[in-house]
């Protein structure tokens, strides 16, 4: 896959159904309109996507998480993806704040699809050129895909936050279970902080054992972050769970706050004191709990659409 | 792709979300079990399949129409196609009795997507060794595809129900538009019946002038046969054109029964005096108007899966 | 595929052996010189194609009809793109003005090949980035092509000539079978007049009844436009049963004078007043006879090509 | 690409139109019926080709040889394979006893297509599964396929009927020039003979210097082979050196006997003692000179084919 | 891919030069002689590999570790493949009991390849049709192939062996850093015993401050399981930090017995108990210690070769 | 694949460990500081690569030759390849100086790979788009890859400078087989001399019977030319042979030498007078014998980088 670098003129940021706020902020911080695209629906549930200004040798970008309802996200940008490939775009990016099918990573039963490497496939035989997506469940993801991939992350802009606005002298850094042992020592790391994790057991099929917290959390204050919050409950297990085991304060936070379900009702639990998301997935406002905040990674993923479009380093974002 | 000829024992059917029970219809014909497989949605909206038995070396079909709602059906199929390849599968064949986007079939706007293209290049990606379907909006749709694809009409079991109930003697086949003339012109072949044909004319960007019938009709009862009947809008605006250019009775006929939105309300419209659809959609019972009949495309599907299993000819099913 | 727009000098058109004339009528549009390649033929009846000039990181077209000899045309063709991907061309477009493989389109046969898929894909196998092409048997064509088509039509140009040059107040268009139906109400709307169409019918194999005129045509100046005019047969037929119907002329029009076998004593026939055809099939000079109008699409072609060089929109063309 | 070995009567063997004796003559070795198919040309020249009997789950084979007209040998069979593809056959075999544009080998001048390479793509792209050829101008073509070949040889057969037909006793393998010294060497190897080649030099662009031989000829048979003699000139220019040089026969063989052009008047130069070839390539009766031998690869072929479809080893075809 | 499952006789097992004992090993489970191939090397360093038998449409598979020199290995088994692709094998599993790419899973610096994914592209590109492997770094590596994959898992095998060799009643499970708790998660699981992680943090670039152990350890006897042990240095590390932390033994237990470079001096260190690896790296005599234990996991990898090749379910391997 | 010409400065040339040296030199002609990269070793053996600055949109060359280790080498160079790529290089270049496994071109044994064709297309898979590369074994080879290749030779750099050296007045070129009289042949009109070839027979599987000659060399001074000298058995055999036949001096010369195993030995022998070889393979100091000339390709390469870049003709260096 070549490109050139362009001009400025000839980027093209582009709004799929899930994320048009988040879009248009990306462009506000580009100091560019949104492109615009026409998205309908046929009487026979079919989609249909038009691109309404011409794209010939643009670099364009689409943005498109794939929240709720994922079917139609997914499909919806991958007709966009085609129709841009059509319409002779010179380079094609899916911007993906929320990968959701990350989660589906590996073969954890028999005779399953492994649809996060599915969903990659796809995209590319849409017409993707190139993905910039936000905190995959897993780091691997990345490989499932073979166009380039710049994997950005909000860890930081959530741990900054949570460094600023809560009392850190007394904190530490738990882990929902082993899986998330790594990100949570990412995490700790980054904050200097101490770690713990929840040992969770399946005593059977049906039962699973309470975890178990290894570590010392006895009257500190807990942070819990995840990638994602789906229904909220296993977070809310994990708060009980920990208040139990004498923890103060419980202060979660997650990059995906996707918040389906009873997620507002499980997000209120008062062992829950403070809740930090960010709006790769959009966060109606009738959902914004007043323990809530949400914040931006539009500054974050503009840049990266900057560089990216100009050929600078994305790699120093993180430096 | 290769596949060898197997024993009987070795076919395995499955039915996505759309079409269980015409699935169940054509393994009775067939004389064996429907194979299971479960479909199960996350609380972040994400679809995952699981194949509940053995196929390593099976001969394996899916049956899923693309109906409301289409996203996730298609998604489910793309899926459960992956799962199969993944889980050894020795052929697997996708077999789409209602290929709705079939009707994304050309570029009649700019900077739009073929989208009968992609969905065929999606089944492809996702494992997709053939293809089963039925009366595709338009022939070429099949050369879309680059894996085989089996391509099988209704038109006869249509046609000889409509000559069995119905009064031939004084009968017309009537085309909607220009675009159906093809389609109505093979109809009336096989009834051995004159055409008419409905030419309309679109005014301006917002107006299209009604209809104006080209052939004779007056005094007669007019046949009108479409591959598809969705919300029933333009099949119940031809029945008021045929009324008003003295047609006696419509007798309506479609292969795939949509009938999504107002469409029982339009079928009910005494313009239309009979509607015969089949079951390559499933018609809810509640959507099933005295005046419908809704034939079985079962026997003929099971006799293609069963040719294509034992390498028989599925061309001579049409002799 | 990816590329940048680049500057007019790095524009190169090459023509194959169909159509010089329009390949030099299409550079003088654009103000370049054609560029030079040297096709041969080795005893051993290869044919090999030399690039004689430099075309590393150059925007290329080839001009390249698929007419009499078919197979040598489309040979040379492939060779060629494969020529110009070798030696490092950026771009490489492939101009086919008639695609006569669009015609084998459907599988109306057991066993046969839709050709114009497989041309598409040896098209691309061959190198092609793009296809710029007009009238295609059928618009579906354009969704065999999984690389960028501009798919441009002479429909305007051959009516705007028949407008100009026919009197209108009495005319109809008529289709010559059902098929045929679409493409005549297009043109039908386009110029504002009714339409009728043939309905031909196969009594049995060997037998097909003459035409029966579906419409009011008696006393009318009948204009038959076809995408193609091969030997001219139908034409004729399509005149006779016209004339025996009381239709007072016929005014003939194709995109495609292909005019092969008996074309020029088909179309001397005094039933065929005039006849409009375009020079995307190079018309020669004996074969051009008094009644014959051969419009030329070089500024069309021109225009695409400029467009497509500079990243313009094509689409616009058509608005 | 995988097939299972089937039973006998599952083998299908086509013949294009290029060698339709020579097929039936495998079928005879192999003790089946040739199967049917029919190739026809519509008026506008492009080529249709419809498979006559059942092919699904079949192991197919189809004879073609690269001649003239080559363009047409090589459409029909690209059209060919593409159709038993789309038939479903299970695995499909082209035979293609003369590999013409194996000459189209390097890149011996800037900016050409090395069309050997682009033909084994295009078969691929078609359908081809396996191809089955012999004597292909390098060995190193043999390289450009992606699929499985099995390469063939009648040099052994060939090289017997001139030693059971010449005298031996005081011959000389003479390549004609310094490229055909690797194919002399193994001739004379398996004949036990000393080996002298032609040196030949380009004085200018437009004048080739006589060849000067290398090697000791004065006074021998001198034996000369090829793999293709096409119009004959480099054979005959050959011998005219070579008696020039003292020797006393020239004996003339080759693989594939092309033989065009003025072929026959050149082969009937005196100098030209026999010429020996096989059947890759049909040679009309009316070709053939008294002193011409033509050798048949009908039951060569016909072993590999049954090999190939039972799985027996091929390269055991040589030990 | 398709394949039919055939015949045990069909079945033929190569080693590269990786690990043919435990090929030998998996052949007698399987009852048949392992097949033959050659595996030279010329002068100019270059690797050949020539399959000493038929392996027209047989099930081939080929067994190779990626063990040092790792790139002499892979090439190898890529080459092995290409000559049983080429050799007309049915199909072909590359049995690869130890993937050491599967660490390069992720891009954790920029600009670096992830090279298990690389890796997983070749041997596709090679011609495998399958992969048979085990206990990948993490389980989404499964996610880099997109051909059908069995991943098995000796960590029964080893926890069995520990389980029946050492006191379980005072043993806890410790995870040598948060990358690895899930692993010990899961081993602990199945050992019913409590888990405690060692939590490790860079201060600077230059140093790592020695580990935390977080969970109670004292007086407890420390299974370390890990996929891979190489240089040991890790595990000794772990294995001291544990035994300041009050551990009474440590019990090392791995995968894959990689042990390069001063391994065995590393293992040979007085905290370190047992240590207990498999087979799918060769171990040689000199490097076998006292305390350490070799199992065989050529049952295991012969049963899934048994099911593989006969289309019995894999996965049930595992229930 | 297309590509833009840029500006000098985003012009990025990256070594291998195989040739370091030679890309100091190369980017000393273009003018450019070499770029940097670091290759290192995990403890398993695994290669990992690390791209050390931003190539975004950058047009990139990695110089690599397939020298000792080769396996080592080409695993480096596909890690590069792939690590460019997803570092979002705008084209990636493989200057392979010296391709190796070009000798494996052929099919000379049954069930061997066509390593050079895998080679080609590992290449490809790993994100080459475009290769550089000098005097592969044979030509056909350029056809093995489906990306485009520039392919150099040294051919007129070492006859230049034998022609200065030596005496041409009494010179004859002898090629030491018949496989390489081809490329003595051209030798041998550049240098405008005679030709003479060494005819070899294999008398028994064990026994190779020295080679006889087969042309005029008594009293003459011998240039052998080879594509590359290995372990310099064959030169070295040549010249013992040639001295037998009266030869006065053998003067070797070679694009690659190799010069492995007792390469030096064998060269030191007194039949070779001296030998010409160029640096596409790296020759350490001390291996450099007084007889011993190094010329250097570097202008060469890196003129034909230069062009590549800026998208001038390379086939122009030639004439």
């Amino acid at each position: 896959m070549a490109q050139a670098s362009g001009m400025n003129d000839q980027l093209r940021v582009f709004a799929g159904r899930s994320n048009p706020d988040l879009t248009d902020e990306i462009c506000g911080c580009l100091g560019i309109e949104r492109s615009s695209l026409t998205i309908s629906r046929y009487s026979n549930d079919n989609l249909s996507v038009q691109i309404d200004e011409n794209v010939r040798e643009r670099d364009t970008f689409v943005v498109q998480a794939f929240t709720e309802p994922a079917s139609d996200r997914i499909l919806e940008l991958l007709i966009t993806l085609d129709a841009l490939r059509s319409a002779s775009a010179r380079r094609i990016t899916a911007v993906i704040p929320y990968f959701s099918y990350a989660r589906s990573d590996k073969k954890d039963a028999p005779r399953i699809s492994i649809a996060g490497r599915l969903i990659a496939d796809l995209l590319q035989t849409a017409g993707a050129h190139r993905v910039l997506t936000m905190d995959l469940h897993a780091e691997q993801v990345h490989g499932f895909f073979s166009i380039p991939v710049d994997h950005l992350t909000a860890i930081p802009i959530v741990a900054d936050h949570i460094r600023k606005t809560c009392e850190m002298d007394n904190a530490v850094i738990v882990a929902s279970d082993a899986g998330g042992a790594k990100r949570a020592g990412k995490f700790a790391s980054r904050l200097s902080l101490p770690l713990a994790i929840i040992d969770k057991r399946r005593v059977s099929d049906t039962e699973v054992r309470q975890g178990h917290v290894v570590g010392d959390v006895r009257d500190k204050d807990a942070i819990v972050f995840e990638d994602e919050i789906s229904t909220g409950g296993t977070m809310v297990e994990t708060a009980r769970t920990l208040t139990q085991a004498g923890v103060r304060r419980v202060i979660a936070g997650a990059t995906h706050g996707v918040l389906v379900g009873n997620a507002i009702a499980n997000m209120a639990d008062p062992t829950i004191e403070t809740l930090t998301v960010t709006n790769t997935v959009d966060v109606a406002a009738d959902k914004r709990l007043d323990k809530m905040t949400v914040l931006s990674v539009a500054p974050l993923l503009a840049e990266a659409i900057r560089r990216i479009h100009t050929g600078e380093s994305v790699g120093e974002l993180f430096a």
